[in-house]
């Protein structure tokens, strides 16, 4: 009984849009589950090499045995066991959503083994559960740019409409943030006026992505929520935001709490952005990588028996 | 010398847009200038025929001038005066942009009466400079429901789709509200998470208007930016907000600062929602009335000289 399942990497907040709106990105999390054994085993491979955490606290477990839970299974499983085997091109600690592609991959490895019929909703749940928020964990199930809002009804996650005139480049710096850390850093209360600010720019968040207005898209990435409690903990943000700006972006922003920096240009201006950025953090002594997200990312897709056509790759120790 | 000038009524807010959202509305103002005299006249019919404010105090004269200081013209006109004649079916005071309606309507007139060429962004900033927040403004000129947010650029004023599924259901108090009091009851500052479930459901507003998703609208309608600070002031509210959502609203709010409550139905509860709305006043000894709102409302239109098919009605005193 074996399953395998693929994850996308995401980029939380995008400015305003803090808790609530997320865009999945072109890196993924390939993991496969073979069941047996006893307890849960994990082999971590790429990016997820550098972890180290207890099998049974990992988080991979944590969405595999929340799945099992609401499924009806016993928690590793019917079979008693699982060995899951794992490789990643995310960047870990750095605002792309590893942890939030990591308990879906369980999730949805429990669901596809041993067929448990969860609905993407349930799926949605368990990793909101885990993850403590839902802006990650929902355009990693479902791709694209995704605004979650929790509701009388249950929580919801709705696909934006995302213009296809713009483009999302992200440079990742070689050192993770603490998001612990920078959840901390966030005040108790804020100036009511403030709060307006951060509203009327949640809302030009959603309005900008879909029609792609460029002033709009400015001022949603100029949040007030919680950016500016954050960016003083990314060495380099300033003169990173302020060349993708140069460059020709709408504007940049943390990529989640950092410490990826996120920008938003239009089409033609997409290559000079990235340049700039990865220019402005090398001046830093900061040797980054770029992704570039041209295109809408697919969310993560789960198959039941074993990987043939996508086996788990295995470019790491 | 010549002009007249059609403005609609505006709904601000809806819930969680505060200061950025609002929508146009299915009632008029009708106005038209004549140039010449001494300084400005103004007489007022419908419901403007209970304004009791000195002409040159008066939002007319105050949209008129600005637009001419805008436009280089002295501040009653080139021909040294100017009388105006209005006549109205927004209520006033309720929370329906009669004030915003006024403004545009003068800026308008002295745009078209001499031939000022002022763009819409012009009338929408000296709109929003009177107003002193361009969410009626902005509607008002341009028709259906408009997201305005103040960017680096300027202010951005953006039209957002409106599924055709949902329906307003206004219903208006014969009671006005004293906006400026309703301004004054807002806090000064927020707890932290507040801010960020409002910036959430202002997200969520805009998304749910263009998609017509019943839970996102629920939680949009149910502001904690503004409303939570300012319901008391309306006696009814609770009770009619309870009877919108249990005849199948998904939410209802205040209308601006109220006193007009605002409710967003699915088109097949619309007729049941309103009945709903108005006996639930009426139960409070209230009799209130009900606006619907059921097709995309067009923006304020003017045109220079006299009037033959739209004369300005006189059905006041």
């Amino acid at each position: 009984m074996t399953a395998r399942v693929r994850v996308p990497a995401t980029s939380a907040n995008l400015g305003a849009g803090f808790d609530c709106v997320g865009i999945a990105v072109d890196r993924w999390l390939v993991a496969s589950v073979t069941l047996g054994g006893t307890g849960i085993t994990i082999r971590r491979h790429g990016t997820l090499s550098t972890v180290r955490v207890r099998a049974d606290q990992d988080l991979f477990t944590r969405g595999f045995r929340a799945a099992c839970a609401a499924g009806g299974a016993p928690p590793a499983g019917r079979a008693g066991g699982a060995t899951i085997e794992a490789t990643s091109d995310i960047p870990v600690g750095c605002g792309l959503g590893s942890s939030a592609a990591a308990i879906v991959a369980g999730a949805l490895l429990a669901d596809a083994a041993l067929e448990l019929g969860l609905s993407g909703a349930q799926i949605l749940e368990i990793g909101t559960a885990i993850e403590g928020h839902p802006d990650n964990v929902a355009p990693a199930i479902c791709g694209g740019a995704v605004l979650s809002v929790q509701t009388p009804a249950g929580l919801v996650a709705s696909s934006l409409r995302v213009s296809p005139a713009i483009e999302l480049l992200i440079a990742v710096p070689p050192f993770p943030n603490d998001t612990k850390a920078a959840r901390a850093a966030l005040p108790r209360t804020l100036p009511h006026t403030d709060a307006v600010v951060a509203a009327g720019r949640a809302a030009a968040l959603v309005q900008g992505l879909a029609t792609g207005d460029g002033a709009l898209l400015g001022a949603a990435l100029d949040d007030v929520l919680h950016v500016p409690f954050r960016r003083a903990r990314i060495p380099g943000y300033e003169a990173v935001v302020a060349a993708a700006q140069s460059a020709g972006a709408f504007g940049a922003t943390l990529s989640g709490a950092g410490s990826a920096i996120l920008a938003i240009a239009p089409r033609e201006r997409s290559a000079a952005v990235g340049a700039a950025m990865i220019a402005a953090w090398r001046a830093a002594g900061v040797e980054a990588e770029l992704i570039r997200s041209a295109r809408p990312v697919p969310g993560a897709s789960a198959h039941r028996g074993p990987s043939i056509s996508h086996p788990v790759p295995s470019e790491s120790p």
